[in-house]
């Protein structure tokens, strides 16, 4: 007997008849012989019509309340597909965050998880129960407020219950067949991808593939879980994202490119004339550290011997764009840098493979598919088994398109990239 | 500096608007010098939406599933009117019911509170915050699970609070200026009524009086704790429920009667041709108490000789009417009664008045009246300070109106009955 422990997205408990219909896949399991705990993501726009109403109350509502409203949402999908479980014939008992024992930080809004202590699901499906979670919520370690876990909280929440759990797989259920080489809205030829790694999988959500959030995927990796991302609209295989997925009974070679990423979500700014000194640079981040702003990629220009100067470029999230400048001009005088610039007309594109580290020539061809396009490349970062680059918005689209047909991902190969998804 | 208890209905906080006027009479209130706990209903049709969600998904949901689904209510509620406080400039914390220490048994969806530990409340208050508490809910002390207490649930809440607290005053804000000697809508000359006793408002709870409900008048008069009923759309003083009502400063004479109440929301079920032997009245109700239903009014003819039978008739909520029949023709071999009548179209009129006692004519007047209005006594119960009677609900209004004039409450004097109100 397995436990198989599955989160359902906003989108999949929409209504009240998606509600009834994944009820029938949670019973489906159940009856194939398995242990079932089930993470829930509050009803399509609930969370939505819950900050609107926020919003129409106040205009800068406290975290800790904001947490409060919002964790109603998962309250009301996981009572109702209770309900619909039990209307089945199965027992099925729901559980908040914190009665599911998931203990985090007191960081409203965007908590991290301390620890997960699930003694109340285990209770419940050693008794035959089926256990619903909500996911995305957690209560405080030192003061005992409820939190939210931010994005990509329901998932988070669906992996660290199955790794305490010890369950044999976390099935995540969204809208799609799986993870895809590129997202097929702007490339129709693109591909599922059967099985990719842990590592290929964080480059990719942290590049902008919005099915699984980084943080997920870490937390699965260092538990070593398999994680089976699949559609809830059908019962095909989806994707595996586990440690080695080549060394399963696979006879085909090693794929160099997994998939093309991409992203809209990020803004550029730059810090023109930075003093050219030890130091500098780390006081910059350090303020923009100290206002939570999340920096992602950071390039700095050679100094212009004749000034002393240099021009400091780095993306973010365009919803810290605000705090992140305030920040700096706060610190402008201090630095003495000269000015900022800002762009959110940005998107980076981001090619993804375990094989690329072995292959050179990946980089050139990349360039030279861009080039091609007439894509021109405003910034460039790489890893390992990662190239991103940042360019015009508008360029996006062809960028992707041409890096995926310039790495052959077009036909008969098994590779991944994503699209659409929930927040949540 | 006095610790004030307010307690907000659903229809105070209808929307951010209605949530930002009471923010600003609670902010008020604390700004006059006093602590302030505030406990808070669902928004509106909250309740009504979650429950027609609930029917969507299953024809029978488990009581467990539904208060944890309805609690969401609350919890949203509680959480803006926190924000929209806090927009004002003051501190401001929501709590749920378990958060406040609500303790309860285990019966969902008509819990009894068996214990209140405010700690976590009293901690906000002496840190110079607003506490806001969600009404009608708590948490079982044996399951741990949410429970949620029924009708009357938030004004028992803050009633328990406020007495766990040692508050000065319950405030129970409400859309009408407060208790009235009979519907205003039925009878126009209505008027409110400044004080009354703790029993003569369990009384008029007990029959009809939709304001306040009996479980929180009960547990108001063990803690001799004085409830304040008021209009949450002026500054107007309301009804004082107090121990003694006449002893402050009143020189008018102690008023016969306090006022008329009605109530269409009953029943009334008679169980035909039980044996006239000892024990089968009691084996009768023991089974309506085993099924959980509240029986009202009581009444037994006299046995006819002939036949050695008699008939039993009681009144009873009529939303427990098929759970009372169902039960009752399960025994109905073991009994030996003859069959059951039904009739859901009857109303129940009371006339309420500490005075009652010392006036034997009351009763006389009463049934003189009904008699002139043309109106048929299908049943009579009486109390100390009380004489309800039966009649068609056709009924009902007409002999409101001839009690409420025979009575000369018409005119200048002080007294009491209520109207409209919600069930939370």
């Amino acid at each position: 007997m397995a436990l198989v422990v599955q989160k359902y997205g906003g989108s999949s408990v929409a209504d009240a008849s998606s509600i009834k219909r994944v009820a029938q896949r949670i019973v489906t399991t159940k009856k194939a012989g398995n242990d079932v705990a089930v993470i829930v993501s509050a009803m399509g726009d609930t969370t939505d019509e819950l900050l609107d109403l926020a919003e129409q109350v106040s205009p800068l509502p406290q975290g800790r309340e904001l947490d409060m409203l919002l964790t109603a949402g998962e309250r009301i999908s996981m009572a109702l597909l209770a309900m619909a479980i039990a209307n089945l014939g199965h027992e099925a008992r729901s559980f908040t965050g914190s009665q599911a024992g998931v203990i985090t930080n007191s960081t409203h809004g965007k908590a991290r998880i301390i620890d997960v202590t699930p003694s109340r699901i285990q209770e419940a499906i050693d008794q035959g129960h089926i256990a619903i979670v909500a996911g995305f919520q957690g209560v405080s370690q030192d003061t005992k407020d409820i939190t939210t876990l931010g994005r990509g909280g329901s998932d988070t929440t669906a992996v660290a219950l199955a790794a305490a759990l010890e369950a044999d797989v976390c099935e995540i259920y969204t809208d799609v067949d799986g993870i895809f080489t590129a997202d097929p809205r702007i490339v129709p030829a693109a591909r599922r991808i059967p099985r990719i790694s842990y590592d290929e999988m964080m480059e990719m959500a942290a590049c902008g593939a919005k099915i699984l959030h980084l943080r997920c995927v870490e937390y699965a990796r260092r538990f070593d879980l398999p994680i089976h991302v699949r559609s809830s609209y059908s019962n095909k295989e989806g994707t595996w994202v586990v440690s080695d997925p080549y060394s399963e009974g696979t006879e085909m070679e090693q794929p160099i490119i997994s998939g093309v990423a991409h992203d809209r979500s990020e803004a550029k700014i730059t810090v023109v004339g930075v003093p050219d000194k030890v130091g500098e640079a780390a006081a910059i981040f350090k303020t923009l550290a100290d206002a939570e702003v999340n920096i992602d990629m950071i390039v700095q220009n050679v100094s212009a011997a004749a000034t002393g100067r240099t021009d400091i470029s780095f993306t973010l999230p365009t919803a810290d764009s605000q705090t992140a400048l305030t920040a700096l001009k706060k610190i402008q005088a201090r630095i003495g840098f000269e000015s900022l610039l800002f762009d959110d007309q940005i998107g980076k594109v981001s090619l993804i493979g375990a094989g690329m580290r072995s292959h050179p020539g990946v980089t050139a061809t990349f360039f030279a598919a861009l080039a091609d396009a007439g894509v021109n490349i405003e910034m460039i970062s790489t890893s390992e088994i990662r190239i991103s680059v940042v360019v015009g918005q508008d360029d996006v689209d062809s960028a992707v398109a041409a890096a995926h047909h310039a790495f052959d991902l077009d036909v008969d190969q098994v590779e991944a990239v994503v699209y659409g998804g929930t927040g949540r």
